[in-house]
């Protein structure tokens, strides 16, 4: 086994699920886990892609579930990327290409501390690896019901959180739900602009249909904030974070109760715009089609199904069309796998870990909760830091917390066959 | 000189100035004059697309200088046109392609008309034909100043006026003129839209930006309706238009007073709008870029500087980038020239023609004014209808209409030498 060049070989394929990619990397990584004696299997379910299950078991009293996703997000806009995205380069002490730090790193650096141990823990492992992460797990609650038995488990490690902005380890408890729709407006076709004092203008419309979506700075959806559970004064107490690291991840100043934010607030962000002419020079036109995509992340208790049909009613004269919904989700911080996360990363980092009632981000946690009935959910043991770029042109992670996270696996899985 | 062959070979030639096409076609049409005995050449002066002059000098006392223009719009998108654009095929009566309508068809037929006459006027005739209308004209004013002499003349023919929504020849004395610019916004990078409850989204400062320049179906940009001269009674008693065939023109219902508003008002059209992620599915981002393209449409007498300046004071943090600029202008209906184009036209068609104040859209008349000192210039012997499709997809003229204008521009060069 070759620490980084296993994971170098992993990013190089282009596991794109919004452009239909995966199938090769989930055939890698189901050969990898083979190739390590893992008893591995792909299970084509109704996904395009499919998910990669593999099992140690080693007939323990308890069973620790792996969850990770070996899907990416597209690389556009391309020009931005210094090196090509699935070309991956070491640099300065990083890692760079996509997926390096979501989620193909902390897959990877998990699967390898296990391998790496030299005595298994009294604990079975479970690793299921997803192929559709990244365009809102559209088959996870049937794949999750279907697959119930086989992903028994008395404790769920999610995907990944690594360093928080503080430089602390992060420890995630729940996750934020998201409702993804694209809105647009049609009429029958382009037209001269000339025609503007008595056409229609559906880029107009589209203007004024999301303008009524904020009004100062929150969302105006009608009853978007009714089910928002804000943080109590002790899930406050707990948050960390470091307001130079997060300017400096991001780019743009922030607030000083960034990280409260970050955690608590639900919103409404625009993901994308299109319409009408949008090359190069000028062309006079009125354009027939005008869309946005727009992302809702959501906050427990929000539920998707009751935003969407909130917007529906608000919003007039548009089409909607739904492209993704997650339900948001948290875990006690009192239970056994908060616990061990805790203690675990304690011992490995030497510094206490920050603790969020949930990720600023999503994933189906929620779906593994209520269709696997397990409330021990935890997120820890992660590759990436505040500046992985994430989602955005020149993902990357540190080589040194690759090789930590390894180590954080270790020491998390020998604490919970101890239990 | 076959008839329609020499317009469909015109049409094949892709002249798109706003991808820097349209050389071919300056050749073309330069060689075609020649062949036909009118002498011709091309003007490479600052412009991309040359120029191309011709001149029939009869040593007449009077002058008349006939503009057009070879370049087309883009034609995206080409998805919706049913045949391709750049292969003129002729249907039900119809020609279809890219630039039949405007301003092939028109440059096409007049020439023609002059060519087929078996005994020349006595008018001096000049042609001359610009290869970036379509682009705004960056480069009228220059040329028009560098070539003041050769282009002397006492009447000027503008591009093409065809048939009105009443059916009725239009004859057009004046013009709109044009702000074009291109609004923008950014921050330093993408970023997972995760961060949206403490990051800058472009695409917001976008909305809430384009949001700002209308109220109440007005646009709001400070002074906007300050110079604008209303129609006079008498004015609106010459307009016509017939509502059924403009709201199939347009495929939209329009007010009763269509007429009168697409003469009369100034407007702010988004001709595009771009940001962040615009391919298949879902990309959870929030983007560095927000773009928009506005059209602002000028009515006599408000000036494109004027307003830039009004919008540049209006618009804070965004970028303006101009990419056309062109004044409006109109000529007095107790003008020589257009007593002979109303006259030439009741012959030839045999009913009133629709004269209007201005056009609905935009071209470099007020130039051609000012710096020829010229206030003898109208519109009119076009070969286009409501439902050509101009700057849109399947863009046609009837080949009746095509023929019909040749017999106007005959009828109307005798009237001009009789005076």
């Amino acid at each position: 086994m070759n620490q980084l060049e296993d994971l170098l070989e992993f990013v190089r394929i282009d596991t794109t699920s919004a452009k239909g990619k995966g199938e090769e990397g989930a055939k890698f990584i189901k050969d990898y886990m083979e190739r390590h004696g893992i008893e591995a299997r792909l299970i084509r379910h109704q996904s395009k892609n499919p998910y990669v299950y593999g099992e140690i078991n080693v007939k323990a009293k308890r069973t620790l579930l792996v969850y990770n996703h070996y899907d990416v997000q597209p690389v556009e806009p391309l020009d931005r990327w210094e090196s090509d995205p699935f070309t991956p380069v070491m640099k300065e002490g990083k890692i760079v290409g996509r997926g390096v730090g979501d989620d193909k790193g902390s897959l990877m650096a998990r699967l390898q501390g296990i391998l790496e141990m030299e005595k298994l823990p009294s604990l079975n492992l479970k690793f299921i690896y997803e192929g559709e992460e990244e365009i809102g797990s559209p088959n996870i609650d049937s794949f999750l019901k279907d697959y119930k038995d086989l992903l028994k488990a008395d404790y769920v490690l999610w995907e990944g959180a690594g360093k928080g902005s503080s430089g602390a380890p992060e420890i995630v408890l729940g996750v934020k739900g998201l409702l993804y729709v694209e809105i647009s407006t049609r009429t029958a076709k382009d037209l001269h602009s000339m025609y503007a004092p008595v056409a229609k203008n559906p880029a107009w419309k589209l203007v004024e249909v999301l303008s009524s979506l904020k009004r100062d700075g929150k969302v105006a959806v009608p009853g978007f904030y009714d089910k928002v559970k804000w943080l109590t004064k002790e899930e406050v107490s707990f948050l960390k974070g470091d307001k130079k690291s997060m300017e400096e991840a991001i780019s743009q100043e922030v607030p000083e109760d960034f990280q409260r934010r970050l955690v608590e607030e639900p919103t409404c962000n625009i993901a994308g715009l299109y319409s009408g002419y949008t090359g190069e020079g000028s062309k006079t036109v009125i354009p027939s089609y005008a869309m946005a995509k727009l992302d809702f992340r959501l906050v427990p208790e929000q539920d998707p199904d009751e935003i969407l049909n909130s917007l529906k009613s608000y919003l007039r004269d548009v089409d909607i069309r739904v492209l993704g919904r997650v339900r948001p989700y948290r875990t006690s911080i009192n239970s056994e796998v908060a616990r061990c996360l805790i203690d675990s990363a304690k011992e490995v980092y030497g510094m206490d870990p920050e603790v969020l009632p949930n990720s600023y981000g999503t994933g189906p946690m929620e779906s593994f909760a209520r269709i696997l009935e397990n409330n021990q959910i935890a997120d820890g043991i992660g590759v990436d830091y505040p500046g992985s770029n994430i989602h955005s042109f020149n993902e990357n992670i540190f080589v040194q917390d690759y090789l930590k996270a390894k180590e954080w696996m270790r020491s998390f899985v020998k604490r919970l066959a101890q239990l």
